[in-house]
């Protein structure tokens, strides 16, 4: 199977900055893992950041026909990105939201998402594996 | 007169996806059926369609001086887009809302627009109709 | 095609008072142009007014049958009247909802309309040309 | 014993329109069924449709000193008439609220009765069991 | 001057039921008196009562240029009828909101008025009294 | 028929205390004349009662198969047990929803029954008589 | 009878100040007329004010058994001071509420009163003539 | 490693009823696939299952120092159990919340979690393999 | 006198864990302290610990007639059991509720108790001596 | 140890009016009770009372380094005074909130208190007995 | 130019208590300050600190005609005081709100100000130069 | 010290439409003026403006480490972006926040900022004065 992980606004950043929430490693040395991971399981990983709600939306668009599944982590989109939302529900490739914290145990306004409604499922808290379980849900 | 029809996020995909809400119709298809529409009556419509929320203000304030009249669905950022609000306030250009389904008896987050109360008027769900209708009431 | 245009409490003064807000055509005035819009295009208007609630949801009733559309403008009961929803949730006459003025720019208590989710569509903010509209939807 | 039976608005349809939620049955075969029902036990059973709020009010208003007991189904006045709410506070006359769907499992402006308070009690859910189970709950 | 007193929803009931909270004179009895105070003071008192909302709006509406002023006590539609809200904003003729009873000390619902934002002025809690003060409130 | 007459937490007491609300006649009582009231229609009634909120659940889910309806008295679960609803959702015998008060004209977090949506009916405010109205509804 | 009619924060400015609202005259000469009116009437009048919202209370403590009634226009702490509410509360001297303006009809903080509930009545939006109105409602 | 998954009220019924939802396993068929999960990897898996909260509550305090990880599907109690959030607070041992099903595309109350915050993280939305993934978290 | 001393869910934890919020003292040990303390002032203490709901409203129902007073900490249901409410409510024997933390200086759901109303008197924020205190409330 | 107790808004009169919820014994007569009950145990007590929202704070403000422990009832400011609250936070003398009545049991408006988040603890429901409680917590 | 600055409820305690929050400097040490900066721009400063809200309210009212400006912390007041609110808005002199601390970034309560809509401007969260900045604000 | 001047969604028309809001200045002078500004007090300033949400959030994060403070007005996404809001978090950089105009006196929804909780402080209601205040706020 082939999987498009999408990483959305200020994750770029991560192990940057914010280390006690996010950890040290940067978006790319998870990535690489998150690739590994993928082959070790005879699968194959893609991968697109962007800090732009428009452009993420096209991504999910674009996934439609290519890739197996998505794993999405969309940032503070997360919670009032109505049009991430319908890019979701306007595609046919199951989309899987993903979290590395526990956003539920932080700020009240993190407590809602609104995209949960229209994936397939969810996996938070878990740091970086929290991708990594994502992803395999596809093919446990 | 001259009118810019302007189409926010996700719109891109219509006729290819929900076809169950939307038709089978792409949006090149019902640009064209507007144009013609439009010259039948003597008048001249433009497009422009982006995912991109700032790129969708950045047109409404260009249309200033350039069109009679701008006919605008915003896709899913007419339910929380206070900066497209905001580009519609500075502009004196008319502008009407347009939606293809009758978004009040969708979703509960749909039954909210904050782009209407700026707006000259709204036409609301008779499919590409609506463009048509909306673009009349200029000229009727 | 036979339209039946309803218009609620206090529409019976329009035009002679509030003009700023309604203009200065009465509603005898305005109907008439419906009726001449109506027969240009080949079609036949008429014409109920009440201010009583109930007796709006008797008309609305009464159309199934006789009319292939109905064009209602409910007034100040647009905005709780669940008896007036249930009357057009109880026939299969499609029913077109219509405002003179833009009803989401004014007082908080008219942005919340109880009908438009079990109409076909809504037209708003045109003035007269509200009615017109709403009226062409079906043939268009 | 003899009892008013007060059916409110849209409430005439019955049996002809939304016969998936209400059956095929008329209101007329139903009050047939009812005054058999009534006349069985030794009582009597007399009718009141309306579509207007405010000849409901006169309706309850009149059943004082006549009758033994009102069976109420206000339609969708149940959800917002302070007014028969009132008229039914203002009589001695006991009256009994009556819905033959389970409004509780509908719309959400249905979960909502501003009457249950100043009733005696409630029985909604069996049809036009309902009416019947209402009137006996005065003899049982 | 020459007033019009309208009475709402039930009030045809005062002085026979609930005369914990309206006494035992009868709307008529008081209407006498109205008549006795306006005549006194050199002025004319009519009256009008209906449970019906949208005849409300008509007597409102009628007002216009007959009457100096409307004294209006419109009973539990006081709530939440839009309505008769739009009837006094749609006249010149000046209203004052009258109720004979402490609304804001009795249930919940009845602390919200929608009538008073477009009356000239309000005063409550007087028993009929409150009648007399509305209508003496155009000549002090 | 066959029935499962289900009290909720605290309704062991009834006739004991509170009488002014519930009579002065004990659960065992009310149960005998629910028993008679079935035999003499020639069906049965077996009871159930915990104060234990799973223990309900767990009566609810062994009716299935065993009982042609449960007559369910949750008492104050009524207003927050998802878990008893969701017991009464995953069965497929017919549960009734039963009240000897008006919980409607008590205290205001008695005004909302998480469990109705999910019944068949639901019968209030006749005292011990809502049991056998309850009842009734099966057969009549 | 004898009247103490207390004036709250900010309404020593009255008449020198937003003077749209509440016209020109100052308050000294509006009690000047108040004297006037009551004494006209074979009655006394005394006044007090204060910007200081314990002191108010204290003057309403010590109404009691000195004054036959209490006129009272708190001004702005007319929404929310429950210390006023509860010294109105404590005393059996009949208090009345009074507003010059119509404060329905300006910000939506004005819309609420906390003391109206344990006032005898309320005289709002007629100017100066409130409060012969309201001391009037004591003897007419 | 030695796991506790525990079930929470009327997961019991899992694979017999609602079938539509939760598929045709049964809770014991998932159990053994579980256990089958956890030995391949190396490990050991527990299970618990009760319809009373406090069992609930009891069994994650005595997990305590025994386990290395629960695995928690509380069922309905997830909404309102503020017992169970306090029971996982109170001890050290790291709880993951499951849900077979994306509960957030089900009813309203299913919303909201009361839970979550104190958990290490949360699975939702794979069916029985919500399980595997959440316990996979603590060795991957 | 004599007194039943309750605690609810997760008490028994008491003194073992959450040490920076309860102290380091166990239930057994503060219970042999109130011994102490009510057998110093001539009274007898009896305890009842249990972490089901329905066993507190049972032991609460069973206090009647024994015991001269109860004192109730009922931990996290205090926020949420209105059957423990009603159990409170339907016995004549004092209830006093208490906790040892100051759950209003806690988390936003602590801060709202649904038994406080039917309680004699509260007592929170001391310790272990909140429970000495609301003893001592019945004999000083 | 040396106590300060303040008495707010209103609580001047106890003793005076509403003897139905306070008793009949006067605040100086509590006074006496609580000095009496404080040099028992080898402590002393002063007091403080005022209308004055301001100077209540002043008194807390000044209370630091004078007292071991203030005893607060702040009367209605309880409700709504952030001003007091600040007052409290701003010492280091711990502060025990008191209420004779039991406020939750009132109106609703009395169900909130804005001060208990910033005092040590609570003692509410014991009528004069709370002052008692409430200084007995220091030395217990 | 000169400026009124004046400190609310609390402020006098500046520099003496809660250091962490507004620095070790005393509001005398701040004015100096203050004085220091209007003198090196060529202004003059006056100061008053109140703890009562009505006396804030009258050193507003009395700005007017004396000074050019008014800089204003009302500390606590500043979430619900509409009494200075109505202050403000009853003066021509300009007010500037401001705060030391970021208010928005501290508890919920604290996010809300009564004040800001019919001030002039806000400067908040630069501690003592919150001051300066919104005192320089008038000659910039 | 070096500043980034950022301005958000539709600030570039600023001076060309809207003037009775915003002044005649362009945005281009108004920059221009902050430059002399900072020159004339020793310092640098640096301007970014973008109509796209995630480009401002690229902005505040590539601002890290290269200015010692940003000044950021971000236009409407100020109500609704948690995007921006993490990207501010997200660095260590101090980020001011400003707007021209007094937010508070328009809109309602302009009444609340997703930003201010983490930036260090804001300034608002002067104008274009407001940009040079928050550049002041960091050397003063």
């Amino acid at each position: 199977m082939k999987f498009l992980v999408i990483n959305g606004v200020n994750l770029n950043l991560t192990g940057r900055r914010e280390q006690g929430v996010y950890g040290t490693e940067t978006l790319e040395e998870i990535q690489c893992e998150i690739v590994a991971f993928a082959r070790a399981h005879g699968h194959e990983a893609d991968f697109f950041q962007s800090n732009l709600e428009g452009e993420l939306c096209t991504a999910i668009q674009n996934a439609e026909g290519v890739y197996d599944g998505v794993v999405l982590n969309a940032g503070a989109y997360t919670h009032y990105s109505y049009a991430i939302r319908d890019a979701i529900a306007s595609v046919t490739v199951p989309v899987v939201e993903v979290h590395m914290s526990n956003v539920f145990a932080r700020e009240e306004f993190r407590k809602k998402s609104v995209l949960t409604e229209v994936c397939r499922g969810e996996v938070l808290g878990f740091g970086k594996k929290s991708y990594l379980l994502a992803m395999e849900s596809f093919w446990l």
